[in-house]
């Protein structure tokens, strides 16, 4: 049984291209005792991944020339050395991007399919809808009534960020690329307000939608959108970092922003943000959104890519914005 | 009795300088019931002026144009027809650069000059201490033992929060311009280390002084050392915002931490620091800070520069890294 996998090949300066991969293929090895072999379906494509590309201390190591590329994925049992595991169970681990994975078994995630389709455990049930939880929660210390802005509003953890917001009796604003996106966030996601970054200018519609000012800034973008949002904080706000995807692939130096401190005046703070070190916590924010999914109140958004062969182009509908909803590439 | 003030003649682009400020005579009027008349000793000179001059929102108005330049001033009582105050009261109150001011006495603090000199109560028994106490203790929320490094070491602020960081067990470093601030940091003040940004590179001195990281930043300066110390922050690191002299008088735009991603990666935190939103616990903070100078374990630095008139130019020495720890000016 073959094994197609795409290995980090070298390290991409700007954009990743079709070089910074290599396919290889391999044979799937026989398991060992304690071991399970997982058949992946679903692989999670994360802004994220363009961090661990490069060698650079972070929160993660980053992945080594030639590793398969490392990513989240889900999948079914189709081989089980392990008491704990079964043929037919459906699992989460972080097996990388490839079409089997072997592991033995330590911090892989049984799935209960009837509560939700597969794929979702990788979005609003998985490390996206996570992130957009404690971020909020904990990091944004959201409290109920304030008023939320979020960039990347259409994509995987904007739109969890604003329905849980929306949840909690917020004023949730977007910000999004294009008019298609704002439209889908405002109708059928249930934000108050989506403001297209493309046409519009941010500034002036913060102004219009927040008059009083935003209590909480949930960043996915970074670049000059942060930096408007930081002219129109009230005091005391919290702004979350938890992304900066406009700065990714950037061959020049981070933007940094200008206006910080727009802090300093309105005490208020700015807090980085990496699910990882929420771990401990994870399995009551999922037992939570479980529930909010049971109930119809927050919404799986899922952009299924198919075919394991388009991983490189895939994965840069990311950083084109040509995503909505949590972005995975069904594995044939 | 003839008031010399310095009035806001016009609004500095960059550095102020003598046309900044327009020096003005007037009559001291006769009080009326409820008010105090006050003679001026010693006016305060700190940074956060410079950003009063400037036609922005900001957590306070900034001054208008005629006006007397705001300060913070302490002197004595001269008359009285208010019954709380009596003459030869020691007060402290924002009375401007001047060398009379009358007021009604709401918000006025009495001063004890036996437990400290009158200008010591614009230093570390002032504002400046308390920016330092509440920023390192509250928004820094410093804990015992940890390592700590604050800029514009040698300033009042500066020296305050090493000198609480000390108390409290921790490590601290320094930042300063200049071998001579250097030395008397740690000589004087019992700093670790001090690092001399006009001579060193601080990003390797920072490796050498916290080979495990920085807990707790406290920035005075912004700019290019808040970058370099954002590449060497521990986990769960805290920067205090508290000013950014660097940036000031800038004729361009700030210049924002290019680094600031590493509050993400490291779950880190920026937050600002404005003295008045502390206002309801300024009397704990004094009374705290008030022990410890009696005790010993704080020593008030005082910069005394002599001579109303040269307000201009004695201004320009905080910009221009020239004072050691609190700048005050003395009214003859």
């Amino acid at each position: 049984m073959l094994n197609h996998q795409f290995r980090l090949a070298q390290r991409p300066v700007g954009f990743p291209t079709h070089d910074t991969f290599q396919h290889t293929t391999e044979e799937v090895r026989e398991i060992q005792d304690g071991e399970i072999l997982v058949k992946i379906q679903y692989i999670s494509l994360d802004p994220a991944m363009r961090g661990w590309m490069n060698d650079a201390k972070s929160y993660i190591a980053p992945v080594a020339i030639g590793d398969v590329m490392r990513a989240d994925t889900v999948g079914e049992v189709i081989a089980s050395k392990n008491p704990k595991f079964a043929v037919g169970d459906f699992v989460n681990y972080s097996f990388g991007v490839q079409e089997y994975g072997i592991c033995d078994g330590k911090g892989v995630r049984k799935l209960d399919t009837s509560l939700a389709p597969l794929p979702v455990y990788l979005g609003v049930l998985g490390m996206a809808g996570m992130t957009g939880y404690f971020g909020l929660l904990e990091t944004g210390a959201l409290k109920d009534g304030e008023t939320v802005v979020v960039s990347g509003a259409a994509g995987a953890v904007g739109l969890t960020v604003g329905q849980i917001a929306k949840i909690k009796g917020c004023k949730v604003i977007g910000i999004a690329g294009g008019a298609e996106k704002c439209k889908m966030v405002v109708e059928e996601f249930g934000f108050d307000a989506c403001i297209d970054y493309k046409s519009e200018n941010i500034k002036k519609a913060l102004r219009t939608h927040a008059p009083d000012g935003i209590d909480v800034y949930f960043d996915n973008v970074g670049g000059t959108i942060l930096d408007d949002v930081l002219t129109h904080i009230r005091k005391k706000a919290r702004i979350v970092i938890c992304g900066a995807i406009s700065q990714y692939n950037n061959t020049t130096a981070v933007q940094g922003p200008s206006n910080y401190l727009s802090l300093l005046v309105n005490n208020a703070r700015m807090e980085g943000f990496v699910i990882f070190d929420f771990l401990k916590q994870y399995a009551q924010g999922l037992e939570q959104m479980g529930q909010w999914v049971k109930e119809g109140k927050i919404k799986p958004q899922m952009h299924i890519a198919e075919g394991f062969d388009s991983f490189p182009e895939t994965l840069l509908m990311l950083f084109e914005g040509k995503n909505t909803g949590k972005l995975v590439l069904k594995v044939a």
